[in-house]
């Protein structure tokens, strides 16, 4: 699937990010999609017990209008979470007056928020924000909503695909950090197919399950993590059960290039590292060896340090609560094998340091159980990373 | 109960530290703990499920022969993990050489081992150095053998308590680090009283969950973690059921003082940090709600920085994988109420930063569900610690 940097635009929606002041330095802060028409929506969000208000009213949202959105508002700074139930009204009303402006329904209308947590919507900003957005919409607007959306992310994210007579386009933030921080993933998604909200919806999940659930920075699940995926109908290319997958496979291909740009781009990140872990009983065993080695700040500073230290890889491998034999363990980095059924091997040591210290690092840890396989992509821990996040609204 | 720095034997007991030449500076890296007569013996050793072989020799051991163990043999540099069978047999070697100097047989010497994961043991250094540490053995030895089983710590951990006639005596080391790095927490403890192996591990059991269970560094668990509680019932004060409340009691705080030595000595610690979780269904749910509070890189980040970044911990705790209601969770800093069922109150921020930027920080965490309390010790996580586990053999 071919990822392209020419579309600019999605038949039926238009976009805009303005700067609503919410910010303390200005830069746009607040971005709106908007469609001409009703879409069909579905979304995925954080499984934190901790939910922002956005989340639960997209939730409620999307149980109740699956097939009538008319947008998405999307505001950097304020994250509304721990704001209790003037947080959500809050959020309902900024839903509302971005109905208003655009002549839709406020049950029309999705928000989500990314910034400081326990601080309510600096409701006076966003009431003029949100009329500036709509004004300032257009068809073309994507990379810089995709700007619009970051906060400590360095570079927009930004992927789309044309395939079968339709085009699927997303933005996404990620590995950010507010004054006084927060870390949030979120992403928007549009596309012209036309679809029904319950195939959307299991198209969003299987395309997510490969994507954003596959990456991690330093597991910290944030209170607002959300994509959603809007679909105008535009195109007029129905997608139906038996061609859901091809429309999956394009939805991946952009969920996939977004999520490893957000790794690429992580807070203090020098290195992308890929670790697969095959031959285990399960998917599910698979992914969670895989993510606590990618979560274990030993094996994360080992890398950050370009040292070949596999036995730390062993180490949160055997940690992750799922039963295996460490006498059927082989690991490689790229290509170079390093242990073979639990020996260590006699390979190159200076060989081994170089892989450990590329940019982007490839391993594999073969249980040799079963014939399931899973791979996260996640990043090293720097100094610059807790620079960052330790450092007081600098 | 008293903690003494006036101890300084054990009756029964006798301990050494050489050099065996492990290390690549000089420095004291075998330590032997013998008694003079066999010992009940207990310990509780690492769940990870890559265990190093003095993990699986001494669990073996202690099964086999839980009241007749003479001796400790405990080496650093060289952790003795994903060695293969070679490993075991290395380590049933050293237990040999140990026994044969002390006029013991193999089967009753238990050994612990600390550093480099998939090196074999240099045995030519191993059988003359357990050679010279059987004749440097002495009743007062234990502040030499607490030096010389540390790694990366900064300062001896040792703790001792006189109770009801009888000894206790600990030493620990943790939160180290070998080139090329392993973390790994070992403990050796004994004591004169005269008590029956079954209740010498329900005792040892009891002490560890409210001690070293309780504490995180960077929730990595190492292959190698031991600790290990030798009896001589040289004092003929015997433990029975009725008494084991006040021998437990006695324990924990030896314990309890050396896991909170670890923590306070952990890889670049600026601050202690405590974390109660208060008010759940069950000490478990508290227990992992608080543990994944201490290890979340977000939260140790901003203590780091002095930042009351509370919406970090609400974070952390809402995935934790335990139900709760956003709306019932109440927090503190010391003793500064900061959110009240769900809602941040209006506290005094720089007095907020102050608590965070404290030597010890103590942080509450009130679900408001149930009964059930937890504490956790850790530690926050620095530029310092990133330098330790990133630089490859400095």
């Amino acid at each position: 699937m071919d990822i392209t940097n020419t579309i600019t635009s999605v038949p039926g929606f238009k976009v805009s990010s303005v700067d609503a002041g919410l910010r303390k330095e200005p830069s746009p802060d607040l971005t709106l999609i908007v469609a001409e028409a009703p879409c069909t929506a579905a979304g995925v969000f954080t499984t934190n017990y901790v939910k922002a208000a956005p989340v639960l009213y997209d939730q409620e949202r999307l149980a109740a209008n699956p097939e009538g959105i008319r947008a998405v508002l999307i505001n950097a700074q304020v994250a509304n979470a721990v704001t209790g139930q003037e947080g959500l009204r809050n959020a309902r009303q900024t839903a509302a007056w971005t109905a208003r402006a655009i002549g839709a329904t406020a049950d029309d209308v999705l928000v989500m928020s990314t910034g400081v947590i326990g601080i309510q919507l600096p409701m006076d900003k966003m009431e003029p924000g949100i009329a500036a957005a709509a004004k300032a919409l257009r068809a073309d607007g994507w990379q810089e909503a995709a700007r619009g959306i970051m906060t400590t992310d360095t570079k927009p994210k930004i992927a789309a695909v044309q395939s079968d007579g339709i085009t699927i386009l997303g933005i996404a933030k990620g590995a950010g950090m507010m004054a006084p921080h927060m870390a949030t993933m979120l992403s928007a998604i549009v596309t012209d197919a036309d679809i029904s909200a319950d195939l959307l919806h299991r198209a969003l999940k299987r395309a997510v399950y490969h994507s954003f659930n596959r990456i991690t920075v330093d597991g910290d699940m944030s209170t607002n993590d959300t994509v959603l995926l809007l679909a105008s109908g535009v195109s007029d290319v129905r997608i139906a059960d038996r061609t859901l997958e091809p429309f999956v496979k394009a939805l991946r291909a952009v969920c996939e290039q977004l999520a490893k740009g957000i790794v690429h781009d992580a807070e203090g990140a020098t290195r992308f590292i890929e670790i697969w872990v095959t031959s285990a009983r399960s998917e599910d065993d698979a992914h969670q060896i895989a993510n606590t080695i990618a979560i274990s700040p030993l094996v994360k500073t080992a890398f950050y340090g370009g040292d070949a230290n596999w036995g730390r890889i062993f180490m949160a491998a055997g940690r992750a609560g799922i039963a295996f034999d460490p006498a059927r363990l082989s690991l490689w980095f790229g290509d170079l094998q390093l242990v073979d059924k639990g020996m260590p091997l006699a390979y190159d040591e200076t060989q081994a340091n170089a892989l450990a210290a590329s940019k982007e690092v490839k391993v594999t840890l073969d249980l040799g159980l079963g014939g399931a396989d899973f791979v996260v992509w996640t990043c090293d821990l720097s100094h610059e990373y807790v620079t960052i996040n330790g450092h007081y609204r600098t």
